[in-house]
């Protein structure tokens, strides 16, 4: 494990919303196999966004490494959101398979968060691109319903998230 | 439980998607509690859809009991969707946290479709609402970066969700 | 699995307790595996029965489809039995391992129902041809003494069981 | 814990079945709560029967602390019996759920037993009672097709078991 | 299992701390996998110690088979020590992976126990030989801190334990 | 959560063994149940130690916040033991129950790490303490045979750990 190096920070410009996930997971730690725990970090860059995701299998313990962040979850039924400004050594807990995000406040400055999670394979679920980046695309009229507009608008957002993978 | 009349259609006209969903679970079961399973039956009106949505703890094994349906989920990691056309009788599986959806493809006649779900408190979070409707909202910082679109349209989007409880 | 066709009512004549129960679970849709949930479809010829039986690993939540049927279970230690007369549209749930069954009252007419149970591989231990049935079967001195009566009657009630598989 | 005196032999004759079970439960002892483990001790009068039960929670792992004992458990589709005969200081393990009994072979000895089991609440449902001697009764209707026998057969064993609580 | 000899008490001369452990579990009986449950018969010289241990799967509860023990468990955050003196008959709890030990409190007469644990696969982690004995050995900073002592003392506390391997 | 300053470096000096543990789990904040997870900051002075010990219901993910580490675990049977030299940014894993321990290396600069432990209420059993400064205190005759030492030495440890809560 020791080539984790998760003290230095990420590149975070070449992303389209300005973060950095590196993750420490079973996936490319298979000594983590069955012992229920992985890690993530995030580097955000100004205004950089951890867009609206869920994690299938994990809840999430976000500690703030740098920087000041703007972050909360949205309950299911009803949907309630729930959200704090937090900065530097702060904590914060994002309950199993709810809808969440952070955002860093500065302007220019950098930010950056460790997150642990309660699953060696917590999974991520971007919202944006699950439904709009998906290959091959969801149906347009099950769009058009869902967000209760034209398909042309459904069509301009696919576009957008079309030669993503995972962004 | 002998008030369920699961085999009632219910009324889809008052729902903007043109759906309904009934549940059976702890929630209006007190009985099901440490059980670990609970129902849903899901009628569809004409061009009816049950939108992109998520159950954090259970997966949903849906049974078509009249009509025709286009329906699919989406995995984690990458973004792929698996999605089929099936008719009454059938079966599909949705797992764990997974966004999935249904529509009923017929232009005049509806459908229905009994769900079970392997949790007696499975929870549902709707996409669309939970990302454009939840009290308060999200930041239009947040969505904007995440949607990649100007923060007008998600004012707009936001606004069709206002009013809503879990529509 | 859209060939699983729950919709058709199966065959009964063939049982000599008038039922037929079609699985739908993880032996014969591997997909299942891991997800924790599976169904079935029980048809019941006129007063027919699902005769008493256990799943050793799963909950199971049965809704009437058509006809009205006489269902109980019982608990373990002291033995109560629970049940109920349930028509069409109608919920019951068997909680996990505890002994169970269902009867058609109608004299002319079919029923039919839909169990969801909580496990891709739930079981079944149909009492009476596991305690009469096995092969090879349990010695007669043991079934004599449980049942209270001599041992030709455990003969003969050993002898209706020969031949089956899982009737 | 000092008082359960698990090296005392119990009294068998006042059972039907010459057998008496002892019980080190959550139900007894609170303490077990939580802990996932429990224990019983069996004793067998001369040529006396554990009539066939299950356990619905917990698998049951037999020490013969003396005598000799013909043991089985019957596996779930098909209904395979698995059977011995074991002396003092032998093991056998019944897996959770499935249909299990002991017998001491022995017409002039006692017999006694020490099970472990994986759950501090395992439960008991002894067939014989459950099935014919359960409050209220099954109906005869259900027993006489269960069965493949007459209906006075059926009324004849419920008989028997009628005034026993827990037998 | 019927090699299992549960009932002969084992050789406790061998031993410097004269105990002697006998396992039944998934390692030796590979028929307990998925049962969630094993067994340990502890045999104890004249003043022989099962000494503190550990066990990270398993909870144990344990019967005294013969003669009279010293034992106890001490929890975690506060180190409470919970003990008590047992005899012949009596039942005794050890939650899982708190560190726990016996002793046999005659000088003259052998004891002897059998324990249930609620894992197929308990695992056992002996205190002293972990600590002192490990292969490669602990940095004796690090265990002359831990201690409080002089290095010369772990120096020669660890000389008692090499070429153990697990006694 | 916001009070929880994990960026703040704690006083290690009022320790004899030079290190500090700031947790962050459900027994500070109640709003972690039922989420499995928490955290820990260990602050080590100049040859710090975290002495062994064990958490008896999580495996732990540590981050080096800075400094240098040497740091390992024994596994049980056979022991061996697993360790490393670890700086600023690597991780390192203690499977769930395992004696584990950390040493900061410089004779002059205090290290820091962050833990992430898969429950939310880990527990902790240090090693020494619990052995030798339990109350009340294990029987000498107990810790003499499992340390194969004089009863005057095992006065001496266990004066060492009087007085002490969770050193």
């Amino acid at each position: 494990f020791n080539a984790a190096m998760l003290d230095q920070p990420r590149d975070t410009k070449a992303s389209k919303v300005r973060s950095n996930v590196t993750n420490i997971n079973v996936i490319n730690f298979p000594g983590l196999n069955t012992l229920g725990i992985s890690l993530a970090r995030i580097d955000y860059g100004p205004l950089g966004v951890n867009t609206p995701h869920i994690h299938p299998r994990a809840t999430e313990l976000l500690t703030v490494l740098e920087g000041t962040l703007y972050l909360g979850f949205v309950t299911s039924n009803p949907n309630r959101l729930f959200s704090k400004i937090v900065k530097k050594g702060d904590v914060f807990v994002f309950p199993k398979a709810m809808i969440h995000f952070q955002m860093n406040l500065a302007h220019d400055k950098p930010a950056a968060a460790l997150s642990s999670l309660s699953s060696q394979n917590p999974g991520v679920i971007s919202i944006a691109n699950a439904v709009f980046g998906s290959k091959p695309p969801i149906s347009d009229d099950v769009l058009a319903t869902a967000f209760q507009v034209e398909k042309d608008l459904i069509h301009w957002l696919q576009s957008q998230f079309w030669g993503n993978t995972n962004y």
